[in-house]
């Protein structure tokens, strides 16, 4: 695929707010190079002018590339076989049929080794308040460890709380887990959960909507929520107060089509009046186990299959298992060979092979690399 | 009303161990004396014949009717106006149904000064285990005194755990409550719920379908369980494990077409499991509050004029209420004057009397009786 898309979708995914139905309009129609020429140049309608001309002069895409590249990470684009195009169907279903925040966004910055599509073909939303009681985090550090038990990854949102236990326990597991965050992926958000986005982006994704250095607002988590809820089969609530945020996964999660889930819990505790609301309107169906949840979202004859084919899946995007391919069996590899023998350049290559080795894929020796003792693809070896 | 018909029920509600469909059908062909007759006769069909064989001989009305009087208790049958004919029309509609527990008793042995009817005018019926959890008999309590104050009476079964909890709440609040028994209105079972077996008889029923000195058995309960889901609007079930008895009173509701709702609970708890299940196969509706309660049994204006009418409602049986009439405002009355003015023959009014000032409705004086100040018909003065 031409450099040229790629460049292109990153100067678009910063010189517009999403959501900025216009400008996305005008990348269906003209394609993401000539769009972007255009809004360079200015030459768009009002609508499209009106989302982009503050910012259509910036043009920060070699220093955007430098930032995530640094971290390991890069620009996913619809054009890559990585993009989740089946989960994000229901953006695009709901777009067309009025709902506001139903788009798709124009690309994704990713950190990590996580294959999206892979990891999103059998994923469950797990989100709820960040003021969390102990029950909560309870229930939603054994969901998240039971669903990577299952071969089912954890999508959320990295915050305090509910999305915090739902990523460690998925990641105790040794499962995948994909957050989905408001801010850039090299944004340490929250400050304390540095250390957590380091081991998702170990073990699976840390991904954004909006380029390096955006900080979090207010706006941006309502934008995002669509995405968690577009990434899953369903999305469960496991703890949420009347106000809590997660009941806006939860009204994005409905628009969608997605099973919505809630987490019953003592009615004389405020961080469960949401999920109870949910129940009572008949919006949500309840779950009490992790058997529940993989079975209101059960696809039939998936999980069975599923079982069988787990140990062959690859959630490691193209160029990551291009240099585990590249490594030796027995004896070690140089980094240049590795370049040379997987056609990644060699800067890519330095990076991702400290990260294979953190995730247990890739180890040094003294002539190089190679493969690790019982590596598979699912990083949890 | 001819005092045979009470005294045919009384010996028919000792001649067979209910369910006795053939019995009851033919009582509601023949009449209760004549079927009674027939019964002690042995001039029945072999239907009857099974039903009622091995106990015809057995007459002890005198003896049943000594015992609840000394108890401050009566025979309800279906031609007294205090007989819960609306709710009950639920039992002969399932039976008509097919339902195997549809059938309206023979007859209602009870203890107290409520009546029924009116009792039962806005109930809910309140169920759950008898292991229940702190956090069950806690939501239980202020469940039972939040409809308590909405002017609802609870109906339970007395026993351990969320039933106790609930009449305990209800009488908290001054409401009045009633009590569906396993076992005859003498017997004290628990044992250890004597005293609040007889602060519910002072202040709302205590109601069995069977005869005194009937003791407590399994199918007793499963066959007590069918009228505490008919005398109310709805059933609560608090908290409920997967085998609990209560569940067994959510199938009665069900059949019936009342509203059964269903309390979440931690899902880390068993006691709660039942309740879970129950609103996750779509059975039951939440209920995290007395509001929510409220909302899912009221009928539409119904709560409005009931909250005008509640202080002129008088819950308490006709001959208590005829006693209650003949006493002066002012000066005493004597026992034997009341029995006149009244028309209530005087070993029921000596009983009636005391019960009346434990409700604080009436005071002893100098030469008799008189209505205690600020009496009302609630007994919650």
């Amino acid at each position: 695929m031409p450099e040229s898309i790629r460049r292109a979708r990153a100067y678009l995914s910063r010189v517009a707010e999403p959501p900025a139905p216009a400008l996305a309009a005008l990348v269906a129609e003209q394609g993401p190079v000539r769009a972007a020429e255009s809004v360079r140049a200015g030459t768009v309608s009002d609508a499209v002018g009106r989302e982009t001309s503050a910012r259509r002069t910036v043009d920060r895409v070699d220093e955007d590339f430098r930032i995530v590249h640094a971290l390991h990470g890069r620009l996913l684009i619809p054009e890559d076989e990585e993009w989740p195009s089946w989960p994000f169907r229901a953006l695009s279903l709901a777009s067309a049929h009025g709902v506001r925040f139903g788009y798709e966004p124009l690309a994704l910055w990713v950190r990590g080794l996580g294959h999206l599509a892979t990891l999103t073909e059998r994923a469950v939303a797990v989100v709820g308040s960040r003021a969390a009681s102990g029950y909560g985090r309870q229930v939603a550090t054994e969901f998240g460890h039971g669903l990577a038990e299952a071969g089912v990854t954890v999508v959320s949102g990295a915050a305090f709380g509910i999305d915090a236990a739902a990523h460690s326990g998925s990641l105790a597991a040794g499962g995948p887990t994909v957050a989905v965050l408001a801010c850039g992926v090299d944004v340490p958000y929250p400050v304390a959960h540095e250390g957590l986005l380091d081991r998702i982006s170990r073990h699976g994704l840390v991904v954004s909507e909006y380029p390096p250095a955006h900080t979090p607002a207010r706006h941006r988590f309502l934008t995002r929520n669509r995405l968690i809820a577009a990434l899953g089969d369903g999305t469960v609530v496991v703890e949420a107060g009347r106000r809590s945020g997660a009941k806006n996964t939860a009204a994005a999660t409905s628009a969608f089509g997605r099973v919505l889930m809630a987490v019953p819990g003592p009615v004389t505790s405020a961080t469960s009046s949401g999920c109870h609301e949910l129940l009572r309107s008949g919006e949500a169906v309840p779950v009490s186990s992790v058997a529940e949840v993989v079975e209101s979202t059960g696809r039939l004859g998936f999980d069975l299959v599923e079982a069988t084919r787990s140990r062959e899946k690859a959630p490691v995007h193209g160029d990551a298992m291009r240099v585990f391919e590249a490594l030796g069996l027995r004896r070690g590899v140089s980094v240049e060979a590795v370049a040379v023998e997987s056609g990644v350049d060699l800067p890519m290559v330095r990076a991702l092979l400290p990260e294979l080795e953190l995730a247990g894929l890739a180890e040094r020796v003294d002539d190089g690399w190679k493969r690790s003792h019982d590596s598979d693809w699912r990083g949890d070896a």
